[in-house]
């Protein structure tokens, strides 16, 4: 009885700190703490689907000539699919550059917002072109669900967060984003506070042979004024791989002793 | 009793959660959460009030000269009215846009930092230039009573805001931040994330025969890095609020379906 | 009995918001609000120790070749001092001047990140320069013990927060960020929401005889969209201290007025 008592206490208690405590407080989190898809239903035939991170894929069929000179996207584009988030770029553009190798679209814009709902970098907003809206809306679908894997190497606590993505061959999204040579191995870290991203990167150039592609910090201009040091870099795909996993190694037990919390992956690592 | 038990409890729960929890957490959710202006006084002759959205109106009867030229304000303007926020822009410039139609002021500046207290989107600081004193507290205070009125087409979730705002008649101020022609019928949509606002551009400029005026995305320089694609547009008063409508019914289905929640007017809806 | 039932329900309400809820409340919040350092170890040679403010202290005794190349850094430092944090840009600017006056070192680069995990200004990013690694080493150590007084003029609440600084005698650090002459006594004024620093800016500069070195504010490039509105100001050591004691009492009267809760120092106050 007494543990109903504080079942029913409990539940009161969250009442009263409202939807907005469960809801508010993973979502100021430092770290990206990306939600399941919710599953309420919505019948735009514009709407693709949702995924972790607050991400929502939306697809337009037929681009209204208005809008389509204000966002600069050619026209021979009639169909676009669009890829947001709250929270998370890193993933959104790997996940990204699987639906340009996957489907019959190019990837005509990214952007990135300084977001992730109170954390410490950004979320995004990535437009497809095609010329049919099948093609756009199958590339909104592969990015949605890439991005569950793409979560895997991100970790989260209070005081930040650490984020390592791989790819064997990179494609026109990575390129686009990054200058990530095509067909090329391709890796990044990313570490929040930017000082832990300094020494990941450091730790990065020095446990392989590899070769800085870009590197990003708060006020050089890459980062939209996120709270990030991230260093791009290509190789051989066993160093590349290598420089991630050593950096990750540091990066985990700097910010663990940081927030002193573990650090959990947001899904399943994958490196 | 028990009830009283519950009451105790959560109170201390709260209590222990600290000044900071129920403060923190509408605080930080994705939505603007506007809050009511509190009463607490202040006696300064510079306070004017407070209002929705964490907002302050002050004003300086005689600026210092060394502020005049730091803040490279035109001198002729001998005191400024200042209203600032931690959450909402639009709200903030539609509320100005009357200040100036009903008072002998002009706006000098609107900027938008990226705020929104851990939300997508931006905070507000507007400066009123006058000759006089009155005209400038006038301005102030006209914006703030404006504020509960111009919040009302803010929706939000945890997940994102939307926000619509409409003017029959564009003034100095729509005109100075937006670049909305005088006198003309004047609308924005602003969808967070930037996904929800470009499926909702797309669809105000099919809905009716609007001209767009300006379209803002977070990597083009128009928004601060806030996770938002704004549309501004002009047009026939009926077309520019059926444009509004219409892609109002689009981005509450989809920030809808992306939360799981639905969506809430911040105050009451005006268009 | 009841006191205990009380704490264990407490107890379970904590751990059911989770480590989140903790956690993330005092992150959320608009106002900085520094932890102490945590007493979790890390026994990694670079790791120096952390501090107030999600802080963080590393050192790289030879930073490796190419990392050096990326970050644009003169090769002569072969050690970098790396102090990083989510909360706090001024607090730890100031701290490094102290840190360069008292070791062999160089501030090669200060970023200001838009963070405060939520809140409405800047997090930091400062790498010192050394020939020696423990050169490099010793300035991190003086910066993050010098942080605990230099959050002293540190207050917030959820609306907003207010910051000010002084030295007698401005260092290398305070000119390259800040524009302050050497030697000189050195001040600044931050107060947020960006309208309450506009008041605070004219109230210091009628307070006494000082000159603005730089007036920063959200829309003007010196603030990374931060909403913040910031006074810089040099002159007699007296007017210095007048100028900030006068709008340290005008700031904190409005932004308590804004939340309707009194303003704490984050530590102890020491102008």
């Amino acid at each position: 009885m007494k543990d109903d008592l504080v079942e029913k206490l409990m539940g009161e208690v969250m009442a009263k700190m409202g939807a907005t405590a469960p809801a508010a407080a993973p979502t100021c989190e430092a770290a990206p703490t990306p939600k399941a898809a919710p599953k309420k239903a919505c019948n735009l035939t514009e709407f693709v689907g949702t995924a972790i991170g607050n991400t929502v894929g939306l697809v337009i069929a037929n681009v209204d000539p208005l809008l389509h000179e204000q966002m600069k996207i050619d026209k021979k584009y009639r169909s676009i699919g669009i890829v947001g988030a709250r929270t998370g770029a890193g993933p959104h553009i790997f996940a990204a550059d699987e639906a340009v190798k996957a489907t019959n679209s190019e990837v005509v814009l990214i952007e990135l917002p300084r977001d992730t709902e109170g954390g410490a970098g950004h979320g995004s907003l990535i437009l497809f072109g095609a010329e049919d809206v099948s093609d756009a809306r199958r590339a909104v679908e592969v990015t949605l669900s890439e991005l569950n894997r793409t979560f895997g190497d991100v970790y989260g606590n209070a005081a930040g967060h650490l984020e390592f993505q791989y790819t064997a061959r990179a494609s026109y999204a990575l390129n686009k984003a990054f200058g990530a040579p095509l067909g090329q191995a391709f890796g990044i870290t990313v570490g929040a506070p930017a000082a832990i991203g300094v020494l990941m990167a450091d730790t990065a150039a020095k446990a392989a042979t590899v070769e800085p592609v870009a590197y990003s910090s708060p006020g050089n201009g890459g980062t939209s004024f996120s709270n990030e040091v991230i260093l791009c870099f290509t190789g051989d795909s066993g160093a590349v791989r290598q420089a991630i996993i050593a950096a990750r190694d540091v990066g985990k037990q700097v910010l663990s002793a940081l927030d002193g919390t573990e650090l959990v992956s947001s899904t399943t690592p994958y490196i």
